[in-house]
């Protein structure tokens, strides 16, 4: 029997951050965040890392990623990430570029490295400026911090109104040689709108050419993180940043690797670890819930459609209320602008069947209803038109919202 | 002075569907929704209209949107109109088909007219057959009561969840003749989502060549009722149907008519009357949102940005919670895919200046308080990169899920 590629990949429990060889995180609370909570993070790989980052595509892109695209510009590597919680430098202007400048500054100065290893993100209110003395005073302290065990510290420092912290941590093999990839990641959807910024971070030891990590990031973004969706908002200060210090010592990695899969399917795992965890964690979300397509004609509509129908607020909002309400789900798939033939849809939410070739299909409400009962609600639309598959994650939408949404069937 | 083009169209207060020459209406409680209301409506003409239509663009279109095109494809007219709510006749295949072809001969046959003349509409329950006894009951009732009368009847019929009827009427003159055009919708955006339907009638005694109206149709419903969001949602029963009787007896209308945008500019009129009211009975909504983006270098740009502005939960929060936070206005202009230059951006709520050229304005939050006191919010923004603009319509979020999401900032 062949093993499948990721049969490769092991979870490894209380992994973290700096479970990768030459990592250390650090947390401090600078006052920055009008509660007292750490608020200025950062992560030191002993050496170099390759580096490689997905931006917002938002016009507005805060200055942090202004001052963070400037530094992986310069050789593609990074030795450091610095991040403040509290306020997001975004809108901003000339001050707030100088000010994220200045942070990479300060942090280079600290730290003793070239400012350009220095990634910078910031995550907070919008339109305010920076408290420079604030955070230069976090900066000058959590220098001599960074340790094996900051990386709560560091989870800590990087939350804003997330009700849990999360991370993802995963053990492969290259040729030979044990190898780890992590990630440490925030977003809380949209209760608290302008603090909404998504961020990820992503140590390994694995030695992956920046070429190829640049192109391997992008690939597996665009079906983890980018197949999320708690509000449809996205922010001005997304970012997923992956440091790949090479200290697990194996041959260069690039796409031409006979173990190129087993990396991509590791980073592929922990990205959709932390995006899962943060649709998870949206606003007043009870429940996580994964739309899978199956059958399209293209990955592309496939994911197209699973999120349409996971960003619908009407699919949302009967997953909470318990309904079995394949009327949304099917209506979602039609307006995605997916190219779909109505009489050949199926839905199954777990492993019920709700609808069956384009025609509802008489079903148990109280096996339904027991099943949305849980936290993890699977939807399966199979559109029977190819071979296609595609995932995507959201959340239930609740509270009184829903007292108006969720009983209207019953 | 010239006189610009709406100075020629004048609104009736009290006008309704039957205003216009020649058009009776009637509405009938033949019990096919689970609550005692009128449930079937009728719109007659005693002369063949000149009819166009437009439809949702959801993959599911429902039965009667089928039955209605299969109608107007004959001779592009209609002289009646029947609608049932309570039921959506939608994912009812085979047999639904028959029900909405049935509805469409029995309405027929009661009036005397021949089938290609009757329009079929339907809102309610999706996934259901239609109960063809009560709906034939009903449509059997309902031929002897289309009067002048008959329009709140009408209106009251083809409600399912909105609050509030919705209509609008205007007078205008071509070739030295008076001439009516009135609207008729529904909509009430996703409080009830599998009865969200959006339906628009349109009854004019204008004489208006069928190609024209088709034409003029798409054009004036891209910038209203395309330009209304609740949810995002996009139903399987979506029409806006619109005939022109010609009885106000003026030469016929088309393009090459000196008065053409005379009547282009009633029928716009009409259709935004109906599409603000249906924005404004939107799930829970207590304001009117109205977005003008100006200065962008295409209407379509405009447009999209004004509906990515309107459409953003966060913005519709805000609006509930009476924060003025620009923020999120700009923050959804900078993910509306439009191109666009942060640096040139101005943002007005009312006439408050909240961000300039790209940076935000001291502005005084006691007066942007009370002016989101109000029932009806403008919010303006100018691109400063060229000369068109657009419009788009939407309403605040409200409740708990509000609680949540409005008092971040205070």
């Amino acid at each position: 029997m062949t093993k499948t590629v990721d049969a490769y990949v092991k979870k490894v429990d209380n992994g973290s951050i700096t479970t990768p060889k030459g990592f250390y995180a650090g947390g401090y609370a600078a006052g920055i965040r009008y509660t007292h909570k750490k608020d200025v993070g950062i992560i030191y790989s002993s050496t170099k890392a390759n580096a490689a980052a997905v931006y917002t595509q938002n016009a507005f892109q805060a200055a942090p990623i202004q001052a963070t695209k400037d530094s992986i510009a310069k050789e593609s590597k990074i030795q450091a990430v610095i991040v403040n919680s509290g306020n997001a430098n975004a809108c901003t202007g000339e001050t707030g570029l100088q000010d994220a400048f200045m942070m990479r500054k300060l942090t280079a100065e600290k730290l003793g490295v070239a400012e350009h290893l220095i990634a910078v993100a910031s995550t907070g209110v919008i339109g305010e400026y920076l408290n420079m003395e604030k955070v230069a005073f976090g900066i000058k302290n959590i220098g001599y911090i960074a340790s094996k065990e900051g990386a709560d510290d560091f989870q800590e420092a990087i939350l804003t109104t997330d009700t849990f912290p999360k991370s993802s941590c995963y053990e492969l093999v290259i040729d030979g040689k044990k190898v780890i990839i992590a990630g440490a990641g925030k977003g809380s959807g949209m209760i608290h709108p302008n603090m909404a910024t998504m961020l990820g971070f992503i140590t390994t030891d694995a030695n992956v050419e920046a070429k190829a990590l640049q192109n391997v990031l992008r690939e597996v973004i665009d079906v983890t993180f980018n197949q999320i969706t708690v509000d449809g908002d996205t922010s001005t200060n997304d970012m997923v940043l992956v440091m790949a210090n090479g200290e697990a010592g194996h041959s260069p990695l690039s796409e031409d690797h006979p173990e190129w899969k087993v990396f991509k399917e590791g980073l592929k795992k922990v990205c959709e670890d932390l995006a899962k965890q943060i649709a998870k964690d949206g606003e007043g979300a009870t429940k996580l819930i994964e739309v899978t397509v199956k059958g399209a004609k293209t990955k592309k509509e496939a994911n197209i459609i699973a999120k349409t129908i996971v960003g619908s607020s009407l699919v949302k909002t009967a997953v909470y209320g318990k309904d079995a309400n394949w009327g949304r789900i099917v209506c979602a798939a039609g307006y995605s602008g997916a190219d779909i033939d109505p009489d050949r849809i199926t839905v199954y939410l777990g492993q019920l069947l709700l609808f069956h070739n384009g025609l509802p299909v008489p079903f148990s409400e109280e096996e339904a209803k027991e099943y949305l009962s849980g936290d993890e609600i699977a939807i399966t639309v199979i559109l029977n038109s190819g071979e296609a598959e595609g995932k995507a994650w959201g959340c239930d939408l609740t509270y009184d919202y829903v007292k108006i949404n969720a009983s209207y069937r019953t």
